[in-house]
């Protein structure tokens, strides 16, 4: 089993444990290495559930902030082992899992260890499966089985946010619009109806759809509506009489699930529309009193998270969450995927100074 | 091995040969009951190679005749072993492999046997691997292996004709579609460029086509544009890269190959195409002396065959084919697929006539 030191600096802890791989369903190794390390932490009481891991502090403090991130990141691509490059004379670290989210791990997972002392009670949790369906989701299984242990005043997400606060997040649908037809020998097309010409017209309402921008608690969303997947067809003589577009819709957190499926049947009016997947999103939270503390703390200015994150699953038990990690949203899953060493650096420093301040 | 007994009735013969399934890959057991019954023909001298039986009378005759047909089916889907139903009070054989084409195999394995001294020598062709690949067909091995069984003056394909005599083929021609973008996580689309939107214009293009309906040698040949099959997507949160439209064109036996493609091509200026198959159509061949010969005899008024048949085959060799076999080509592949008793009789009562008239 691998060891972890955590006496490192933030960025040798990021090289480390991107080099320990853990694509989704594949964290075992990497979990029982940060499980070792923290069952040897006298200020932590420890729980594991599978591979997700949870440390507490029960030091009795008025307020609890629950910090969390994710330990799996989406297959690696011939882009690990970690190297150390530098672009425009600044040093990053490249390869599978620095951006997303590695690095933001490291920063908690040495604070952790290093912070016996904070200011606010902490439950730290490190999570499986977060790259995957939701039902696979460590949060998601823990929410199940131990919903005590998500009992915050505040919360942050290790996300990738370029050392920045990121508030809230966007919702997530995902549905099927579905064609039909009638099927028939290619030779004697007039006989059937096709379906995959029948999805012309959906395709027609996506490239014509204009995605919205929405201000919620002042900061301006990004919405988007795209097909992410196309599939029909039989055989290459053969009219098809299905055809099946999977669309994907991200909505602005001024709506609510059911708000943002009946904008997407109202698009796909007089198509059968299946929902397949639907995350809320997350308005930004950051009104909360232990918020407006942490991002004067951090000295960053607030900006919209575009990407569902799982501070919308706190956010929806009632718990003010925000993203604050290391590293370029826009590199996440990239295969050049790479994080800045100063962002790094940066995270730790603020993430260090909000909960060691008095 | 089951034994086939050709002094049965053409419509028994029908219900024996499609009760010995013969999904294409899978026709030895029918191929090994035809060698046999074939072998023990005096009159016939027998060729196998692989599951394709070539039996030829060598009678000195001034004229040869091609009768072909395949002995695979489309794969079977509930609809063994065949039933007796009537419709509006007729007989029919219902399932697989009774349209397309057992019941036109059915009537010429009968005839082989019975038809001892014909009026013209007989090239009697049972291939394997029709409904697949065309690299699969038994045609075309033994093209390659034994051209010289392919010599005629006249060649006649079994295939379903409603009893009438189906002039020559439309060609068929497919093709992969491809429209590119650029990928990226579907949370910020707007980084990306997607490739299924980009094929909302290939769709239009083809709900916009107007097939064209061409005369060829005095027949009207239907043709066809159609998706196939369409795909593209990554994943649910990728903006895809790519999408892939397959289009099959059925073109009339006007145009050759290279005319076919440069039309397709035309059609979807400005995108990518991939011509991934191509066979030629086969015009009517009815100017030919033995086939008006033939059409008088049967008496039927020649139709254009819409579907491509192996007459192409026989054409591209410089033998005039035609189709003419039992069953309702639009219910070839059908899960109801069915035959009429009294097509069947009359494809045997016209092919015998002609066979023997002196």
């Amino acid at each position: 089993m691998p060891t972890l030191d955590l006496a490192a600096s933030s960025p040798d802890i990021t090289r480390a444990i991107c080099d320990i791989p853990s694509v989704s369903d594949d964290e075992t190794a990497l979990a029982d290495a940060i499980y070792e390390v923290m069952l040897a932490q006298p200020h932590l009481q420890v729980y594991r559930d599978g591979d997700t891991i949870v440390a507490r502090t029960e030091l009795g403090r008025a307020q609890r902030v629950a910090i969390a991130g994710h330990i799996d990141t989406v297959p690696i691509n011939d882009n690990l082992p970690t190297r150390d490059i530098e672009i425009e004379g600044e040093p990053f670290i490249w390869g599978r899992g620095t951006v997303d989210m590695k690095s933001g791990l490291a920063v908690q997972l040495k604070l952790a260890v290093e912070l016996t002392d904070p200011r606010v009670d902490v439950t730290w949790l490190w999570y499986d499966h977060e790259e995957v369906d939701a039902d696979l989701n460590g949060l998601t299984r823990l929410a199940r089985t131990r919903p005590d242990l998500f009992a915050a005043d505040f919360a942050i997400l290790g996300e990738p946010s370029l050392a920045g606060v990121e508030g809230g997040c966007n919702g997530n649908l995902r549905a099927i619009v579905r064609t039909k037809g009638v099927r028939s020998h290619s030779a004697r097309s007039w006989i059937g109806e096709n379906a995959i010409h029948g999805a012309s017209a959906v395709l027609q309402r996506l490239t014509h759809y204009r995605a919205a921008e929405v201000n919620v608690d002042g900061l301006d969303y990004r919405e988007g509506l795209n097909a992410v997947r196309i599939s029909g067809g039989i055989a290459g003589n053969v009219i098809p009489d299905v055809c099946e577009v999977e669309v994907n819709y991200r909505f602005a957190p001024h709506l609510n699930g059911a708000e943002a499926e009946a904008h997407v049947r109202s698009v796909f009016e007089g198509f059968e529309v299946e929902v397949t997947d639907l995350a809320e999103g997350a308005r930004p939270g950051l009104d909360a009193p232990l918020a407006q503390d942490f991002v004067a703390a951090v000295g960053s200015e607030p900006r919209p998270k575009y990407g569902w994150t799982d501070v919308a699953r706190f956010s929806a038990m009632g718990v003010p969450a925000v993203n604050y990690g290391p590293g370029d949203p826009h590199l996440a899953h990239h295969d050049e995927e790479r994080v800045s060493v100063a962002q790094i650096e940066s995270v730790e420093r603020g993430l260090r100074a909000w909960l060691t301040q008095r």
